[in-house]
């Protein structure tokens, strides 16, 4: 509820067009919808322009249909993170409109008035072919919201020129997400090479002193290129939003 | 050196117009200048948009004047971060027109011919009295870098209503840097008010089990709130460098 | 044995009513069972007020059953957590009267004179759905030692309205059980708005760099709302039994 | 701002006694107060029960007098956690009547109608003669919030009987406050041994693998005592806070 | 080999009745055996009067039961930890004659000739029943060792009256191992109630902040009560070794 | 792309043999191959002297296929690491002359004009049976890449003699391969005896504290014989490479 | 208090020749002094055979002293450990017997009536110079102990042919303490060659991955010679009472 | 001692030109030196080609200086590490000819017959200006190891064209040795350019989550090219030392 809409509130009190007891009751009732295990912000798209999303890990079948059918008739649609095969099956079973993306993890269910991708391109870059789900997860929910997406697979440091190869591409993005594990070191070449914002995304790949990912987010988070930020480990998702919140600033 | 470049450069080789030896020799002597102690990318202003800054820590005092001295004769000005009163010093009676931010540590020679901050503003919210000197890091750099900014100083979680109050402040803004130590909380709060980009830095504010900064960032990087983005532990000036790229996209 | 009892025994050495061997022999049998693989403390109750409470992960199912078996004989009840499938089908053939939580795994048998709940109600408050089987192991234990329970789910930092809209709730309750996974950030927003004493349970969801809860615990030992205590990841019933200390006082 | 104070300004407007536009002044100016470095929180008495705490750690000399002072004009004294000799210096100097304790570094002005210390009592229980700092400061903080103290000192398990022959302080106490460090193990054992709330504080004494307090921080979360709760390593002013906020329940 | 072998090998050169070859073989032929995938140490028992162990996690079946026959071939017996229920049955149907330990996962397969358990006790002491793994090694191993074995299980410190009850057993004592969970306490008491050397086994069993048993090991290393020393995690079997070092002295 | 070979074309350029457009393009097009799920690094092998692996581990069975599908095309054989059963079965139909190492999990094509083994022998040594699986991924590895390998198993520092009898063979290796696990500790007894490079490589055998191969990691690091090098927790491979980087010197 | 003590105790009540209350007095009155800010325990002595000991580590001059004095008053004699140089001269100023090994960091008093050393010899193994302020720490404290000591010092692994010339004195050790920093490999390789207990002392010597002796200390948990026990980091006293409780069993 | 010289030492006793009790005698005496707090391994060069070093850190400088004149004495120089400046002074006013380098700490006295540096030469390439100790360690101790060293020095990958312009240097190397702190990522990109030995050298520089150099180090592991070993945060002397190893091959 903004500054603006609590002034109007005031001004119908003082017109007697409410009376006290209906606007502490509408301040009261802000846009959420109470289930018995789950609290939906329906008022997210409006606050922030982007829909909630679901993060399925972790919630029963049940639970994860039955969010999704209230963000459904509320808004047209909705978008599933970290879903398992289950889940996915029980979300196509209900709405066979939805979109299925295996790789990624992500089930999308579009309104049928969301507009199609438009605007300056996400590009999306991964230095290896284990890095892919997180990638995809990133891609897939970008273009959810709306943007164009680029992607440019496998193109790690241990052999430079095939990043140094994509200089053209690099010069035109406006946002890209980097997407790396074991040593986490392609946002630092990227981060030197462009001035655009860049999102580094650490991954999980790797094994041993990579310690679940902990190695290529302390390089990240290290970088000695200046202006790369973070998110967390496999948050191909976070990447995204933030993406998201840079193209529609 | 851009695609374009190399295709134009390649055309005066055809062209007879430039000998292979010397082509040879422009790709070879890019634009960067050796010391015997530091190697100096005059080239990143061209690549980046932004000068090259010089981080202080740890170097000798006649070592950071001498990089200093090399910049300001290639560009008119540099920006130094994390230096000592004792660099400081030697900085200012080598250079008159130094400004020197004793509570960011940081020192600023504009160019002359550089233009006064314009454009969209960077929001800088701090948790608490004690994250002023990363806080003011990154409000100094990022004005430095041309950019407006505006401060909102010691509105932590606790004291909820402090930032709830600043509602239209949040709604106006174009990219939010928020700093916070101990708990790391705020981002959380501000990253699910806003629809702007949200940059995280975490301070090494606290004791005990805030273990240097690392639960704050820990906090950070798993923010329920989606699209934060997170730099390294009292990275003022990263986050600016950040807010930045996105300003400049 | 308090130091009364000692005196009342001493009293009757003294009197002849009891012979130094028999008292002896009171002072080494306190009350407690013996059985091959575990010492029953049957004197618990009786010393805190509280029954003893079956903490079944990682025992055999044999093991399981019969420590419930000597804890019924003595108290007429018990009550069982982390509780398997197994364990429970097991305990259930046993005792017909058992009610299974599957959410919480907790397993609860109620001796017959059991008092039904009463006295000040804990208000147990959770971030996300996924914390819920954290959140209701806080509410059967806390319910099952004789208190009422009010709940508060999925209402984490990241949309505020939820949490703010509760104000007469929050301002009502005498103790507080804020559950969190990831960031962990809840609890600092609930402990700057009440006075009541709130205990902060981190949860093991998440990923990535909430390092199975070690970034929520962390969050809430930094808590900058003051006076929030904290304790182990996922432990429902631990914050259970400190809201029962409370109540109790 | 309660819900009654809200129910009542709505009525004021409706009533013509307040014009809408007073009302949205009223509503975005909340009690607190901004100087250019920190925001003052006046509202935390009425909120909360217990004044704002200024923690000095980390804040120059200047800026903790000037928050001091603000906070004596509004509530007649204040209380000062972390200080440093150099910061009591200069408050004392500025405020005669202010009372420092260099043991627990905490710097105390009580307000001239603050009644003495009443109600059910706090007791401090610390481990060994090296955790006196921080149990002397949830002693004095515990005091200067009104409660009654009572403390027993270097009482730790390796000498069990030291803790044993304070059978009946234990069975007394309403709220304990239990500090160790090293191996962290005393409130395990207090835990078992009453019912009343225990509120473990670990210290960073030791060394080696006592990593500045994590090993008594993990045994204190791990307790086999349930129950028990833990504040932050060193922070005996949050465990004076806990118990507070349980004594004011 | 010792130096009087030594002496005596170089005294038969000196002699005549060995050859300088001769002598240069055996010194260069230790005994020991090597296998493919193994280099099975027999002079072991020489060298420290213990069988060699064979540490069964990770080898094959293949592997394991060949190299317990080379054991058998040579000393009549051996010792398997940590054994799987599959390389078991595969040695039981080996040696007929093999003693299988469930619970303490120890196949043991006595020399005819060995003779009983016989000498001072070792007092093995448990903090919980889920600590049975451990301890049950420790047992089985110095029963195999030749020691004689005394027990005390579920004596942990949330209720002390259990350890406190057992205090002629622990007076009595020559060598005491204590294993424990969660908070690992159990030695620091037991430490400060006797004199005889007590060996500490931190186990795995805990959740959240237990850490794999991280915390009971940091417990138990920083014990207040001095000259406890500690094994590895869940290592039963080193205590038992470390247990027979001090009873063989 | 050496620098001779950027002369080279640069040559063409200017002779007129090579247009512009032509030499642009190959510039551009340097020798990788792009998948859609890889970029596949032929040039690899002309620049380092060895093929491109294929580091198998979360890999799908049809991209591993794949990749090797191309890599054979292009070089006649590949290489790979970190292989499931699956996918070796996968790679066994489609390329029958394939060699699959289990233990080692490698599969090896070899290209029909591989010359055999030749030069310095890499010397593999192991400290236990539970490290083979590392040993052989490094041998197997180094013998794909052409050299000679000797092994030395199962040759821990609890029974010195066995690596003090294998003096010969320490004093006679050009380049030796340390495989270790535990406490990690051979590689710094070996260090001590050889003059050859030493790389060390920790196994995550152990439990406990040896926290999946921290333990031996941090050992090997710490190695107090000088000139000592590490590779990654089980990184047979890594350490295969290097050896073969020195041998090819 | 022993089981038989208090069968004698209420012999006595039983006999009429003590009092119930005179009984509980006794009972209630154990042998500790309780100052202000220590409970000493005069105890000890009777329980475990050896003085307590002042940890002087992080107290006042004035308390030190203070404690020192009650001990000597009780015991004749007392030893403190980590004493700083100011410490010790007050120490001497007051106690003009007292013998301060600055090496070691402690001070001794000798009870007049204090015996020689004498019985088996506790041998002190160090793997560097480095190493001797903790060697020198276990020498000191077990010479005050009354224990027989000699020493081996810098012996480290990486020189094998120094710690293997050591056979006899190995070989005749009845306790062997083994000092190591760095990669702390050699208590694995003494634990190897002999059958005498080793107790196992990390040290804090090295830099960077050492972590303050948490290598060493990591090391020596998962030492591969089994029966190797392990003290805290630095921690020469714990090890010469553990060597101490071995030698009077 | 090698196998050869012990069959001539066992020819000999055979002859009767020795004794059996002088062949004992020869075969204890080793050749190291005893000292009071060291022991002087004067074996080592004869054994590795490689002259003792002294770690001079944490060493009295008594204990500094009579090392060194034992080593000088014996081998007619030595090489001090991690000097301090007082240890310095006093070496150069004992030994007038020694060369003592500031910035790497290194402090050497070259033997009067040690011949200049020759043969391969060793590359030493370093990050950032603040990683000039390191690499200075590195180089100045294989220049005292006869080795020719060339220096790159502040080639971070942020600026990617200042490494890729050293692609003749890069070709030309036989050994590198790559120096980074903060992202560690330079000999990932280093190690993908080159075929010849890479051993990283992680260094403390950075700040917030480098903890310590952590970051770095935990990179270098985990390199996505293949083949780069790694040694100890800030051991410059460690690197230099196995290029020495290798080019001594």
């Amino acid at each position: 509820m903004t500054s603006e809409q609590l002034a109007g509130l005031l001004a119908e009190v003082a017109d007697g067009r409410l009376t006290p007891e209906a606007a502490l009751e509408r301040l009261r009732h802000l846009p959420f919808e109470r289930l018995d295990f789950a609290t939906i912000d329906h008022h997210r798209a409006l606050r922030q322009g982007r829909p909630e999303v679901v993060y399925c890990a972790g919630k029963s079948i049940e639970h994860t249909v039955a969010i999704c059918e209230r963000l459904a008739a509320a808004t047209g649609g909705f978008l599933g993170t970290r879903a398992s095969d289950a889940q996915a099956d029980a979300l196509r079973a209900r709405f066979p409109a939805l979109r299925w993306h295996p790789v990624a993890r992500v089930a999308h269910l579009a309104a049928s008035d969301a507009p199609g991708p438009s605007g300056d391109a996400v590009l999306v870059i991964s230095a290896g072919t284990s890095d892919l789900p997180v990638a995809e997860e990133a891609a897939i929910v970008a273009e959810a919201f709306g943007h164009v997406v680029e992607r440019l697979t496998d193109v790690g440091v241990a052999g430079l020129h095939r990043i140094l190869a994509a200089g053209d591409q690099l010069d035109r993005a406006k946002v890209i997400i980097v997407i790396a594990g074991m040593d986490g070191a392609l946002p630092s070449v990227v981060g030197g090479l462009v001035r655009a914002p860049v999102i580094a995304v650490p991954t999980s790949v790797g094994y041993g002193a990579s310690f679940g990912g902990l190695a290529a987010l302390l390089t990240m988070l290290n970088s000695c290129a200046s202006g790369v930020t973070v998110v967390n480990i496999d948050n191909g998702f976070g990447a995204a939003v933030a993406a998201s919140r840079i193209l529609s600033r």
